[in-house]
């Protein structure tokens, strides 16, 4: 059986998989995502484009194994939010998605290191935020959850007080969409359950 | 500030009450459920009726305070499925979820000890599974995760691997509304975000 190699560090990313108790190891790529209003990609094709740079350069440094790039991303009327460089960044970020429902769309791409093989798919989950005022926004950056993550927000960490409701896969909104990576994996030949009865 | 006493000892809803850090107690209530056939209820105003009756009987036990009572249910074709008793009867449960579209129902209520104040409400979830296969229903029943839960998974605990897509609240899914009990609290003049950042 081979081995997956998730091509990520993000902590949200390995604690799904840890949770699912499937045997993998990480090997971060080095890809660095160009901004997106300089790629004239569409948000799928860039969550797609950054997925698969981050699993073929993932894929440099190993001889075996299934690689994992994923990229998440937050699209809202044609534009692309990434993570907030800063406080006021958020806050205009936040603002920006009040009472108004954005896509959180992830990029999957497999890559096989010695045969080559690859496979790619994206998931889409509809995000509503309620309506927030300027005093609930202020109590939220206070917090500080706005930092290092897309949109500013993580849903599991103070998102679920203003998330009215979602449509599609939870855990994609996470940054791991797990239903869609078992999806891929299956047709892999390496079906989840099987990987997790070893 | 009143305190907020939980009547429920889940350790689902407990945890996602930590992680909201407010601060609360804990008094699990000793109602104990009748089953929904003979309650002559649609599965709502069960989840609703459940709800009250918790915090009811926490309320007995103390003197001051803010009970939340709360009861979850998995509804589908107008039967609620609770808790399996056994993993045949936990096979038919996931059997009759596979492939189709069911509602998880939390019903809130709201309980002011002293000044007898109370409100409730309901959310709903609609949660989509996957066509398993019988093999892939053995794997799953095997991790035993089935056990404690009402319609036998939860969805943080190996149900991303077969749930598709849900709409609406996930955490009403994991068992505790946080979005609709947020709106609760601010109609009870307190809401979660002062008590966040107190």
């Amino acid at each position: 059986m081979k081995s997956i190699i998730l091509a990520s560090k993000s902590p949200r990313r390995i604690q799904i998989l840890k949770d699912l108790q499937i045997p993998f190891k990480i090997v971060p790529s080095n890809f660095e995502e160009k901004k997106y209003e300089k790629s004239k990609l569409t948000p799928l094709q860039y969550a797609l484009y950054n997925a698969r740079e981050k699993a073929y350069d993932s894929a440099k440094k190993i001889k075996d194994g299934i690689v994992v790039g994923m990229d998440t991303i937050g699209a809202i009327n044609g534009r692309v939010l990434g993570k907030p460089r800063d406080k006021k960044h958020a806050r205009a970020m936040i603002k920006t998605l009040s009472g108004k429902t954005h896509s959180v769309i992830t990029g999957i791409h497999l890559y096989d290191v010695k045969t080559k093989k690859e496979l790619s798919a994206a998931e889409i989950t509809h995000v509503t935020f309620t309506d927030m005022t300027d005093k609930e926004i202020d109590y939220y950056l206070k917090l500080g959850m706005w930092r290092d993550v897309a949109c500013a927000y993580a849903i599991q960490e103070k998102g679920e007080l203003f998330i009215e409701r979602i449509e599609g896969d939870y855990f994609n909104v996470v940054g791991f969409p797990v239903f869609k990576f078992g999806q891929l994996m299956k047709q892999f030949g390496m079906p989840l359950w099987d990987l997790i009865n070893k």
